[in-house]
């Protein structure tokens, strides 16, 4: 396994887990625009396609370009949902890093 | 929630249980080209997109066109991997269904 | 694959299906006890617990029976959970039907 | 979150990673006892059970000792079963690394 597939699924663990922490954590105890439901759908959904795009990886699919492309641009809608929001930055950044990794392994699986 | 993602949901679903039911028991069982390191991650793979996409249809995601498509484009190499494979016709069958289901998702969406 | 762990995993699924669903769309919409965290955790924590307590069926596993000791137990707190909060009828009543199914295929496998 | 329960996720996640990369590669690649029907589908069963154990933690879940309890128990059958196929000591030591630290953060919640 390379090193930029070795360092993807590891920008995907890192943002499946913040995603799910904070969604459970931080956004349900503060309410208010962090609970607003779009918000916290984006949030499980990022969690969730990262999960899936890193299980592809693990398993050395033949397709997991599909899924890193689908996970890029989910984690780009859940950045701009979380500056939105405020008071993410830590999911902002975990994000934009995930979603630059995935677009690279994609790019390179073309 | 539209009929349309009712049906996609419950094609999702079925794609999922037979892809994870068939690599589980029936390759295993079967070896041979049913063990091939190819057509065994991709049975996996499927179960895994077909489970992400009907979850995001689940959550009312308002980004479901793009794990529907992550999900028809995959759902068509693993009905294409067990038709060379052969004896895997129910499989195919899902596959396909739940690749045009998918597919109209993502087109209304659009 | 006997009747009873046929009509267990759909009851699994329909279980999952439901709260994933209520959690993201009727409870995030209506706030207040609805969103309180142990709710919302518990609502998302049967989810999956009911997803992979019907993947292990699917497998075939021989350990099928550890998680659907685990899925009896979760689903019963979230039907607690779901009647304390109130308006959640459906949701109580698919987690009791998936408690009492998981329960007898654990019992059955003993 | 506790250091501890940091660590529990930390070791749930390489538990998790190393069977799923190894049943998907090492394994299907060996074929003969490393695709034995009972060990492949135990080493899915315990990379799923690892994600699920995880997230669990990850949501601050009040019911992660259940989960934790069932991933301790089926990541021992798992090493028992990869120490018996051989050539899998990696997944032995994360498997019996796993299962302490689940059952750790079992006990300190009773």
């Amino acid at each position: 396994m390379s090193a930029e597939m070795q360092k993807c699924m590891e920008d995907c663990h890192q943002c499946h887990m913040i995603c799910l922490q904070m969604a459970a954590t931080h956004c349900l105890e503060m309410g208010g625009k962090h609970t607003e439901p779009a918000h916290m759908r984006l949030m499980l959904d990022c969690a969730e396609i990262c999960q899936t795009a890193m299980n592809f990886m693990a398993r050395n699919s033949a397709h997991h370009a599909i899924t890193c492309r689908a996970c890029a641009e989910i984690c780009r809608a859940c950045a701009a949902s979380c500056e939105q929001v405020g008071d993410m930055e830590d999911c902002v950044e975990a994000c934009l890093r995930c979603a630059e990794s995935c677009d690279q392994m994609a790019a390179m699986a073309a």
